[in-house]
């Protein structure tokens, strides 16, 4: 190589190891938590907002969410301005959030409208404006935008399997994990590891799906997975054979800049589904900071659906199936067995914040390497003042996450950014094998 | 502004942050930890000190503190110099501790006394002098100054409650906390948070106190509070009316520097006392380091004393008196109704060390400013080779700090530094409603 | 002095600053850690290496230990160089160690030898070496060497002890100590603590051998002890009077360079071994990090041997002899009376990494000093290109610990580098008093 090209290869090698370095960061000022301070954010469940403020800590900030004596929910800085005593326990008051201490009161907009211990006449409230963020409740959720928008943000995009009425929806929430999201996120973006991971231990799969599973998981071959960027994120698209050669089984994994995640079918892709019976999994990331996150997961399951199958979210013992050696000190034992649990122990060990200098990645990680380069493009936007994928200004979006799963007839069956973007606006979406378009 | 104005400005401005970040500190080298050198502090109660030595740590410094066989107290590093093994593990000899590992042996003033492995004829005995600091016993407390002087140090203050014998006196330790001693001496510097912070709970009181209760608890009106700088720290006086206009109810709080404070009534001042029935509260800080400190609390207790009330100290499964919701999730669930318990998680909610630049002062921290400007001299004072206030030089001095809690005439009421400095003098005490003076 | 004096003795003084410093240190890089990495570890036992992989900290790095399915022992870098999932929860395979994540597999010698999800054409396996160290098994353990010629290390030096068929050999793992290796070892080279730290109870020992006993525990009489260099590391030699002025009481402690230790004798040498009732005691130090180590303790107990004794190891329940008294709040109740807990709480008792500048030595730490002068030499010799002392590189070469423990006859003591060197070449050992060879 020539100097020059040697030159220009180094600075695109530090260049590479710049953007691992920020990828995981969450807190304000750097340019991964700048970037995720673009888009609304779930808090917490609405139905735990009660009486009592919670502290909550957000993208590294210290906060206290709570629900005033009218309803309405507002997120503040957690100390109090005045002594810098913590609000978590503070009173709640028609009208705001009392501090305990001298009884300096916020409105869920951060005015100061009560100071009792100062006199009649004192300006004292009108000077002090503390740290809020606007809050939304939709769908069971509380929400927020910490962003710089935050007196008049983009709308709160909603999420179209929490808006269906069509079938029970469940919401989950307190599995927190000690480690950076984007362990989670990656695991998502590379559904490869399925095959060898969730395939350790062998299910007890009725005979008529005994093929599909026969072929991955008994083999560890390589499921045929296509990565698609779409307007909202990217998806991941299984295509499976199914004996007749005119008709193929898909299967749709989605990730929404930043923080949402979708699945559908019981057996997320392995089984060919016959029937209606599907149950739309998906969920979402509340990041507490570099090294903590939440999971707060959802569900549809309508008339019909396979109420069996495997776990939703992770066992209360945190066993898996495998036997428990008494031979094992490993802080999980007996492990393998539950997919949510496998990934939780893998991305785990993978550590807090993976030194991701050291990884040699090969082609099955094009999942992994798509959303980093849809990452670094998002950071890149606001660094240079501009929207990243998925924030969108226009009233009332509707996050539609195309998670197809069923039979598709050969000559419908087209995968690519043109025909499979985001499902917002109805189009480019699968369609079943009766010709049917699926919703989701 | 000049921009003379606006440099002049920014220096008082960059030295009242200086100021913030010195206040708390409490080790050697720091102005805030040279000022505590000059007093003496309280190790442990001398009932707790019996045949087996106990690590300490007293202003950063681990030490540990032992009584020899011939009763001595004596107070010293706690490594060996040797080798440095802990001499929390050495033994109790009628001369000295001795260390476990190779028997060398310490007096009470650091000497060391034997070296059984050493050959008959060594000096190495005669080349050590361990790291000690000079102890006192009085009134039920070990004491400790661990400043320059501590060859010759100034006398010990004995503590006027400590040395009644007219009441039953009881001493208590084992309340250690979290967090910086200044946050809980602000805290008492600022009455004012009773009013707000005590009465959260509205407690049941006796019918013929309502009244004073009525006007101050269930208004959240600031009470009438005056700040007085003494010559042993500093005062907070509430004159309150009682009905007839020719006599007032008042009660005072007080703080010694650096570690000592006394309230007086069961009810702090909230009540009259119409009676004899009066408890003397108070206590001192064992400072640990700048993140810890233990509570070491007295009381006296006279015949006809009330012997209901508030609780001394704090609950032992720190709960309040508030009901405890499920939905409650934090650390102190249910805590308001105790106010030892209500001070403990508003204080330890400031964080272990309050990042004081974010606060928003106002006219009810009247007290808190008035502590911070007696640290600061006392810091300069010591900083500049002068005693800092409340070292005094003559013999015996009795701290007799005056908590005065009854009604005045209102002829007889002054307040101010020049008629209410420290009571050591008898001087300048107030008098009850017959004119009598009153002790403390 | 002289300046130049003066300068000379300065710079002797930061030498010896700087090797203080030094010594305690295990990592890569480090002049202890370099100088460590010249020899071969015990990583764990045998017996414990089943088919589970075992997450092994080894000299400051993260490792996996395991045994392949055909039974090969292997050890490597405990994250996976694909995505940094942790091997610790790899799978073991009948030629590696297959990675859960993603299935790569390594053999154990890092080799990458499968990448299931990669085209079958793939070249990735061959660009990936493992970070792998050499593992042999012997005598019940499984050893590593972390060195720089770990493609073709110098042999392993077995255990004599280990290698006996006469008697029963124990091995006993899982005492793990939270502070440096060398307080551990420094214990052991001064053997004039035995006298004050396990004479502090003074214990039921048989009549005809409390002259001994009261000779040094009751006196606290320094034990006369010599310390002797050999070519495997130092043996500390005490010989005692026997009432036979022709006969003289012989009992030895010896450290090999850099983590085993041999003691003799039930009672390490303070009673006479009147009868063939003899148990070997030594082990050997897992060195994890800085502040961690675990001992490897081994006994050989043969026909006839005295089986009551002291006891082998800590006591569970970490309690001494001692009466634990209410008023006793440290985290060792009651402590002395069994001399593996008396080591255990002086040790831990210095700090994690002591800070040796603070030290008073005195003659009773000749064998620390010897033991830091060889540490020294050992660390120079590396850093200058030489093998360190007891690196061998001749086939199968023997440890054999001289630690005689008997009496001699006067005319045949002789102690000294001279005659009492390492045993591995069979010479220089002392006789017992039948004049006979004595093994060890």
């Amino acid at each position: 190589m020539s100097d020059v090209r040697i030159a220009s290869a180094a600075r695109a090698q530090s260049s590479y190891q710049q953007l691992l370095d920020e990828l995981p960061r969450t807190g304000p000022g750097t340019r991964g938590g700048e970037m995720l301070r673009r888009y609304w954010h779930p808090v917490c469940l609405s139905a735990n907002l009660q009486d009592i403020p919670i502290a909550v800590r957000m993208l590294c900030e210290d906060l206290v969410v709570f629900r005033d004596g009218n309803g309405r929910a507002g997120l503040l800085g957690i100390r109090c301005p005045h002594r810098l005593a913590s609000l978590e326990y503070g009173q709640i008051r028609a009208d705001g959030l009392m501090c305990s201490y001298h009884g300096w009161k916020y409105d869920v907009q951060g005015r100061c409208i009560d100071t009792p211990l100062e006199p009649c006449d004192s300006k004292v409230k009108e000077n002090i404006r503390h740290l809020w963020y606007p809050v939304q409740e939709w769908g069971g959720v509380v929400w927020t935008y910490m962003g710089p928008e935050k007196e008049s943000p983009p709308p709160l995009p909603k999420i179209d399997v929490l808006a269906r009425d069509d079938g029970v929806v469940k919401l989950a929430d307190g599995d927190i994990r000690n480690y950076n999201y984007l362990n989670w996120l990656e695991n998502f973006a590379d559904m490869g590891h399925a095959t060898i991971l969730h395939g350790l231990v062998v299910r007890d799969i009725p005979d008529e799906l005994k093929p599909y599973n026969d072929y991955t998981i008994k083999n560890y071959s390589p499921l045929p997975l296509e990565h698609v960027e779409t307007d909202f994120g990217m998806k991941t698209v299984a295509v499976l054979d199914t004996g007749d050669p005119q008709v193929k089984f898909v299967n749709t994994w989605s990730l929404v800049v930043p923080v949402h995640w979708r699945f559908s079918g019981i057996r997320s892709g392995f089984p060919p589904d016959f029937t209606d019976e599907r149950q739309e999994g998906g969920g979402m990331i509340r990041i507490i900071d570099d090294t903590h996150f939440e999971l707060l997961r959802y569900s549809l399951t309508r008339k019909g659906n396979f109420t069996g199958g495997w776990l939703f979210g992770l066992p209360k013992d945190l066993k898996g199936t495998a036997e428990e050696k008494p031979n094992d000190k490993r802080r999980y034992k007996g492990w393998e067995g539950i997919p949510a649990l496998e990934d939780l122990v893998l991305q785990e060990s993978q550590g807090e914040i993976p030194d991701r200098r050291l990884e040699h990645l090969a082609t099955s990680d094009r999942g992994v390497i798509m959303l980093r380069r849809i990452w670094h493009k998002a950071m890149a936007d606001v660094a240079e003042g501009r929207d990243p994928k998925a924030v969108w200004r226009e009233a009332q979006p509707m996050l539609e996450v195309d998670t197809y799963h069923g039979h598709v007839h050969v000559n419908e069956l087209k995968i690519g950014p043109a025909n499979m973007p985001s499902s917002r606006h109805g189009a480019g979406l699968i369609r079943d094998k009766d010709g049917k378009l699926v919703f989701a």
